[in-house]
C-alpha cells in the first residue's frame, strides 16, 4: 500500500479546505461577529497540517484502486472532523457530536440538523454551515483535483470512489480537466440561481445560503423554518426547477454545452427520472388537494417536497406530516429513489432502479428460456456483468444499512417510523423524514450513539457504501 | 405450452383439497354445526370439476419449468377461492373479499386474520381455517405427488415452483418418494405435537388446531388471545420448541432418519438459523425485562414470540406492540429474515441471507484486487453463479414489493408503521406487525383493495415470488 501517497493526498485536501474556510471567515469578519476566531484557527490550524502533511512529494505516485477508497473515505471524516471544530470551538454548538453531526450533515449534503433554533447562530457559522454542502455537493477530491494537480497517476480511482453512480466516465482525456469541467458547471449554475433569487428580492446572504443548499442538493437553510420562511411562489418556483436540476448528471449538461443535445434528450435515466417525479408530483397533488385552497397551492407545495426529497436536497415549504398517508409514503419511496448518477445528489440512484428492474425481466426471461442470456442494455449500452453484480448487491447493502441502523437507533426509544425514516434520510441523504425528524422536527433528541450511527449512515450514503467498508476490512491495512 | 397437463394437474389439486374438506366436514358433523352444509358442498363442487379436469389423461405428458410456475401459481390461486367458499357461504364470513384473505392467509401459512372474534366462528370452520396451514405448509402440489402419479415427467419443475429455498434437493430418485419422505416426517412431526399438547391438558381439539398453526408455521389459533389464551408454562415450551422445529431445513431430518447426524450437525445454515434466534432472544429478555417480574418470565415471553416471529409462525403470548422499540425493531427484522429453505415457513430464509454477505465479501475483494472472482461456497459446496444473481434479484424484488404494496395500502390511512409491517407480515407469511396489525390486532379494517393486495403479498411470498410474476408476463401465454 502507498501510505506516503494517501498522507500527501490528505494533507493536499486539508490545505483546499483550509483555504476554502477563508471566505466564512470573511462573512463573519464583515458581520463582526466573536466566531471569526473559531473559523480563523481551524483554517490556520488545517493548513498549517495539510502542508506538513504534503511538505514532501512522494517519489512512488502510483495509486490502486485500495488507496482510492482509502484517501476517498479518510478524506470526507477528515474534514468533518476538522470541520465541525469551528462549531465547537466557538461554542454555538456545545458538544462535539453535534457539531461533527452537523458538519457530516453539511458535507454530504445531507441537511439533517441538530440545531432547534437556527436564527440564533452566528452569519459566519451559519454561512460555513451551507458553504459544507457546496463543497461536499461536487466533492472534494475532484474539487482538489480540479485546482491543483494531485502528480499522482491513476486519479481515476479517487474520482470513482468520490463520484455518485455505478459507472464513472471521463470528459476529458485529463482527470484535472475533467474536474475541472464539472466545478465550471457547477459554478455556472451557483451564479445563476444566486442572481435569480436575487432578482427575486431575497437578501444576498440569504440567497448564497440557499444556493448553496440547492445546488449542492444539501438542505441546509439560515430560516428555521426552511424555504416557508420566504413565503413566496417565486422563490419556491426558483428553487423547485434548480433542485430538479441538480439532480441531474452534470455530464449531460457539458454535453450540452458542447452543443450536443442528443445525450440530454435520449437519456434513459432522465425520462426515468423527470417520470418519476412528475408522477408523484400529480398524485400527491389530488391527495393533498382537500388540505388546500386551490389546484395550483396544491401543486405548487406538491412539487416543492417532490423536487426536494427526491433530488435529496431536504427543504421545506409545508409539514408533510400532515398531509394523508399515501403521500408520505410516496415521499418516503422517493427518498429512496434518490436522483440521478453523477449528480451532486444522493439516494440508490435512478440509474440503478434502472438496472435491477432490466435484470429481474433478464431473470424471468432465464427461468422460462434456460440459458438466454443476453447483456443488459442502460442508455443503450451494453452493460459489464460486473457492474451488474456490483449494483445489485449495493442494493442489498443499501438495504441491510437501513435495517441495522434502524435497529441500533431504536435503542432511543422513538417510534419505528421516526428511527426508520431517520436512517433512510440520512443514508440518502436527504435530510428530514417523518414524525420527530420531520420537516419542521430535527435530529437533537438522539443519544450521542445515535448521532454517531446517523453520521455514519450519511458518510456511507455519499461515497456509496463500499469506500467505508473497505476502511474497516483488515486485509487492506496489510502492507 | 402444454396446456392440457396444466388442467389436468390442476384438476387433480382441486380432488386432493375436496378430499381433505372431508375432514373439517366430520367435525362439523360431529359437533352438530349448521356449517356442515357449506362444507358438504364445496367439496363436492370441488371433486366434481377436479374429476371433469382430470378425465382425460393427457398423452404429452412433459412439461418444462414454465408450465411448472403456471401450474404451481394458478394451483394456489384456485384452492384459495375454492378453500374460501365455506366461510363464505356459510355467511360466517359474510364478504367474500375476508374468506378469500382468511383462506390465503391459511393455505400461506401466514397467520393474518380478519376474524375479530374468533371464539364465535363455528369449530367445523375454525378447523378448515387451520387445516389449511397444514396443507399449505409442504406443499400443495408435494401432497398431489405423494399420494397420486401425476403421470407427469419433469414433476421436478414442480417442486421447484413451490418449495422454498434457492435451490431443492431430491432425497430420493424418484419425486414420488421424495414427497412421500418429506409428507412421512411432517406427520410424524404432526403427531408428536399433538401428543405433547394432550399431555399438557390441552383439548384434543385444541391441541390439533395448534399443532396445524405450529408445524405449518401458520399461527391461526382457536383463541382470539392466541396461545397467551392457556397461560401455561408447559404449553409455551411446547410450542416454542415445535415453532423452531419447523423452521428448519426437513431434508436434515430425513438424514437423521436415516442416522446420518453429519449434515445437520455440520449445517451452515442451521447454525445460522439458530444463532440468530438465541441473540434475538438474549437481547430482547434484557430489554424487556423491566415489564416482567423475573429473568424466567422475561426469557418464557422473548423466546415464544422470537420462534414465533422467526419461523414466521405468528403465534403470540404477548402484545410486543408493549414492548420498548429496541425489540420490536428486532422482531421486524427477524420477520424479514424467515427461517431455513426448505422448512414450511416463510420469510427470505436464511440460506440467502448467507449467500449476500458472502457475495458482499466477494464484492469487496474484486474491488481491491481487481479480477479474483472465487465461486461462492455456502454449505461448503460452490454456488452456481446463476443461483447467487436469482438470490440477488429475489432480495431486491422482495424489498420492492414491501415498498410498492406499503405504498398501494397506505391509502387507507392508517399510520407508516402499520402499513409496512403489514406489507412485511404478509409477503413473510407471519401473521401479525406492529401496532394496528399487532399480535392483538387484525386486518379486519383495511379495504377490501388493501385486502387484496396483502392477498396477493401472502401468495407471493410463500411462492417465492417468480411463479406470480411469471403468471402476469404476457409472452408465457404464448402458444
Amino acid at each position: 500500500m502507498n501510505a506516503k501517497m494517501i498522507v500527501y493526498t490528505l494533507g493536499k485536501v486539508l490545505q483546499v479546505v483550509g483555504l476554502l474556510l477563508l471566505i466564512p471567515l470573511l462573512v463573519a469578519l464583515y458581520y463582526r461577529e466573536s466566531c471569526a476566531w473559531a473559523l480563523a484557527a481551524t483554517a490556520a490550524g488545517m493548513i498549517a497540517a495539510g502542508v506538513g502533511m504534503a511538505w514532501r512529494k512522494p517519489e512512488n505516485r502510483m495509486i490502486y484502486a485500495r488507496e482510492g477508497f482509502l484517501i476517498v473515505a479518510l478524506a470526507w471524516i477528515g474534514i468533518s472532523l476538522t470541520g465541525a471544530l469551528p462549531f465547537w470551538l466557538s461554542r454555538e454548538i456545545p458538544s462535539f457530536e453535534d457539531a461533527f453531526f452537523e458538519a457530516v450533515s453539511g458535507f454530504t449534503t445531507t441537511g439533517s440538523s441538530i440545531l432547534v433554533d437556527i436564527e440564533s447562530m452566528s452569519r459566519g457559522l451559519l454561512f460555513w454551515r451551507s458553504f459544507t454542502h457546496w463543497i461536499g455537493g461536487m466533492g472534494v477530491l475532484v474539487f482538489v483535483m480540479a485546482i491543483m494537480p494531485l502528480g499522482g497517476n491513476r486519479s481515476m480511482h479517487l474520482l470513482r470512489a468520490e463520484s455518485p453512480g455505478p459507472e464513472v466516465g471521463k470528459l476529458a482525456p485529463k482527470m484535472r480537466s475533467t474536474a475541472m469541467i464539472l466545478y465550471g458547471i457547477y459554478i455556472l449554475i451557483t451564479a445563476l440561481q444566486t442572481t435569480l433569487l436575487l432578482l427575486g428580492g431575497m437578501p444576498l446572504y440569504d440567497s448564497l445560503i440557499t444556493t448553496f443548499g440547492t445546488v449542492g442538493t444539501g438542505g441546509f437553510s439560515c430560516k428555521t423554518a426552511s424555504i416557508a420562511a420566504y413565503d413566496s411562489a417565486y422563490i419556491d418556483a426558483v428553487v423547485t426547477i434548480f433542485m430538479i436540476l441538480c439532480g441531474v448528471n452534470f455530464n449531460l449538461y457539458y454535453q450540452l454545452l458542447l452543443r450536443q443535445a442528443k445525450p440530454m434528450l435520449k437519456s434513459e435515466e432522465l425520462r426515468w427520472y423527470l417520470g418519476i417525479q412528475l408522477t408523484a408530483m400529480l398524485v400527491i397533488t389530488v391527495n393533498i388537494l382537500p388540505q388546500y385552497t386551490s389546484f395550483g397551492q396544491a401543486f405548487r407545495h406538491a412539487s416543492f417536497q417532490v423536487a426536494s426529497i427526491n433530488s435529496t436536497t431536504g427543504f421545506a415549504t409545508a409539514d408533510y406530516n400532515l398531509w394523508p398517508e399515501l403521500s408520505k409514503s410516496v415521499l418516503v419511496l422517493l427518498m429512496l429513489c434518490g436522483c440521478m448518477a453523477g449528480s451532486t445528489g444522493g439516494g440508490i440512484k435512478t440509474v440503478r432502479i434502472i438496472m435491477a428492474f432490466k435484470g429481474v425481466g433478464r431473470e424471468i426471461r432465464r427461468m422460462l428460456h434456460t440459458r438466454s442470456v443476453s447483456a443488459l442494455r442502460v442508455e443503450g449500452k451494453p452493460i459489464h456483468e460486473e457492474t451488474v453484480v456490483g449494483v445489485n448487491l449495493f442494493l442489498i447493502l443499501y438495504a441491510v444499512i437501513i435495517c441495522a441502523s434502524t435497529l441500533l437507533i431504536s435503542a432511543d426509544g422513538f417510534d419505528f417510523t421516526t428511527n426508520l425514516t431517520a436512517a433512510i434520510a440520512t443514508i440518502s441523504n436527504i435530510g428530514p423524514g417523518l414524525n420527530i425528524v420531520g420537516p419542521t422536527g430535527n435530529f437533537a433528541h438522539f443519544s450521542a450513539f445515535s448521532k454517531l450511527v446517523l453520521s455514519a449512515n450519511m458518510l456511507i450514503g455519499r461515497l456509496e457504501i463500499f469506500p467505508l467498508i473497505i476502511l474497516f476490512t483488515p486485509t487492506v491495512w496489510k502492507r
